[in-house]
């Protein structure tokens, strides 16, 4: 039997609207991975009457609470207080956990604690304690009479360690068997017409289980598998995963990878390339994105955002002439701009954007969401002519991916200029 | 009195952890600006029980319900008929609205609308409609011994608008009072240094409220007034917004902008300038920023993502020298790099950002977060020295909003090179 949980998220600053509930997110998608089911987020503010309330409505209906916020030093923290209250458990100093948040302050902070911290030391009797690396709250997990209440710091980069490395061990443990699951990202196949593709598996296959996710501009798709041990889960995977890439093609770009990018950047070590990139309508966006991830320099050179033409024809040598005759936004540009940045940065590929991202088109009767997006390579040059819609961001976004599956697609001896 | 309101986000797709719930946060924002208390967020799944219980709970805590989601064509779309059956409400259908939806799929979708939606048409008797120009779910409210129902699409940009443009003036006539509400944008002074220097307006003022909001990098602080007309609120407002100006000084840097990058675009715009970029650390995150805004072509050209130092020397012309004695992490290079930029791309100011966003420092023991970031100007080159943490996100990011904070200053004429 499967297990049911309910988040319930503390803090004012949500219920003002000051920050979205992202950390009901990441542990939700955590869940689902564990194949618990959620079926409430509740939100609360730092008030230890209605805490009180969502807790005892939570325990009417939920096998596992999981509290995210409240644990800090100040009076308006008062999830560990309430909670243990409504669950009849006190709760109990740890001088070991007081230690470690002194040495935290001591080494990360350079400060020394301020008395007030002694509080979050203050944990459940009988309590699994889970110790905070990235900050000063610990969090911990209880059980009473069957429920299991875990409670985890707010702040989502301490929420997102602390469930990854502490909660989610834990909840491992209450089931006999293991799941593993495995997320394949799709890019170039839309999120109905893939709906279609793998209907039978979607809908009829239960161990493993084939669920679709909407990823901005992409596709993902998750594979879990259940059984009693890892080995045999993997087993399960499998095949269908297989089944799966076979049926898709190369638009599966990665299995359990982050992004576009993040392949492109592993692609580009391994062959020991180096790109740069001219962009007009993304505007720097594909260098931002490449620029995001640890170890970019070694695969990146640099580039040129060519926003008027000026710089088109100044910085990266695209002739006047081709302008004039066939507008910024055209295939001949987006090759010289391409070829451009090859060449002025000495390095193995340059890849190009040029387009209207809107929100107008302009005078050549280019219309918004025109996109071309070219690739020059030692082997000559590729080009993508598209239609991105009409929303700005979208359409950059869009641009964007298609910029790092051109790279993905060359470095992988793929299909260049179709989709 | 203040209303409470509570709002229940329908749909299986936030339990899963597809998407955060960030409906939620911009209505509570809203509610948060008519001075509408929000004591809970709720979110469940496509399931009319589950989804009946939470109605339920709402009715017994809140005076105000807000459904977002669940008012699709599909069978699992089922906000309207759960919460009418809640409410003991019956749905009549609306032939107009039905026209609106086929002219909707027609002169935007352009293709015929199918059966389905008729069930979009079907609307609690007696409800005011809210019409849907972005989507075809309208949206709808209606009252029941006192207490407000409120139903809004889920998809995002559909639920802004039908939240800001259908239910706020709703919700205003609610109230006798009108709310007037203010935002300042303030940069270079941090949240607590801030809430130590305001601690007497936050704590004490009641109209206008004064209350601080943290974003990414800056702080916002929001002045809300409440009176009989909005030009009697507006003059509760002014005096206060002028007293925490006065007190701030040219750290406020704009009251109801978006970011400071849309700030610079109307300054630039306004002074009829152009700039360039020059990004190492950054890698075109000022570039991707001031490019997010419709109307950027016409104050920014364009630049140079100088990722290595082949590109700061061959695009940008730092001489080789000042790279060696300085390192590329140094102020006479992110000075060199401005005024390369501003000459090559002809234009009245050259911006530069080098420095380390991590995760490692570099072999001249330059620590990570240490950026450089340079204004080069007709009136010479600012440059300003920055030690911005360790979280290379972060790191970016401060960078970022530093390089806009200098052209702001040196357009509005003030002092550059310090915070």
């Amino acid at each position: 039997m499967a297990y049911t949980a309910e988040i319930i998220a503390v803090g004012t600053e949500l219920l003002l609207g000051n920050i979205a509930n992202t950390d009901a997110q990441m542990i939700s998608e955590g869940l689902a991975e564990l194949g618990i089911n959620v079926f409430y987020h509740t939100v609360v503010g730092d008030n230890a009457e209605r805490l009180t309330k969502a807790v005892e409505i939570a325990r009417s209906r939920a096998d596992i609470i999981i509290t995210t916020g409240g644990l800090g030093p100040t009076y308006d923290d008062m999830t560990k207080q309430t909670v243990c209250r409504c669950f009849g458990r006190e709760l109990c100093f740890h001088p070991d956990i007081l230690e470690d948040i002194r040495l935290f302050f001591e080494t990360q902070l350079h400060k020394p604690m301020p008395e007030c911290n002694r509080q979050q030391a203050m944990l459940p009797v009988d309590c699994v304690v889970f110790d905070n690396p990235r900050g000063t709250a610990p969090g911990c997990a209880f059980e009473e009479k069957g429920q299991h209440v875990l409670m985890l710091p707010g702040p989502p980069t301490e929420c997102s360690y602390m469930f990854k490395n502490r909660a989610m061990p834990y909840l491992r443990a209450l089931s006999p068997d293991t799941l593993v699951s495995h997320s394949l990202r799709i890019f170039g196949i839309g999120e109905s017409h893939l709906q279609e593709l793998l209907k039978t598996q979607i809908e009829t296959y239960e161990n493993p289980t084939v669920a679709p996710y909407a990823k901005t501009g992409e596709c993902m798709l998750r594979v879990t598998a259940k059984a009693a041990s890892r080995e045999e889960a993997e087993a399960l995977c499998r095949p269908v995963v297989d089944e799966i890439c076979a049926l898709l093609g190369d638009a599966v770009y990665g299995i359990d990878v982050e992004n576009l990018e993040s392949v492109c950047l592993s692609l580009l070590q391994e062959k020991g390339k180096v790109f740069a990139t001219a962009e007009s309508c993304t505007g720097g966006l594909v260098a931002k994105r490449i620029t995001d991830l640890p170890g970019a320099s070694g695969v990146f050179c640099g580039g040129v955002v060519s926003y008027t033409n000026e710089v088109k024809v100044g910085c990266l040598g695209v002739p006047w002439p081709l302008l004039d005759k066939h507008s910024a936004v055209s295939r001949p540009v987006a090759e010289a701009m391409a070829k451009g940045v090859r060449r002025i940065c000495g390095c193995d590929m340059g890849v190009a954007v040029t387009g209207l991202a809107g929100p107008k088109g302009d005078e050549f009767g280019n219309p918004v969401g025109r996109v071309f997006v070219a690739l020059a390579t030692p082997e000559g040059v590729f080009c993508r002519e598209l239609s991105l819609g009409k929303r700005r961001e979208r359409v950059r976004n869009a641009a964007a991916n298609h910029a790092f599956d051109m790279i993905r697609r060359y470095l992988s001896g793929l299909e260049i200029e179709h989709v």
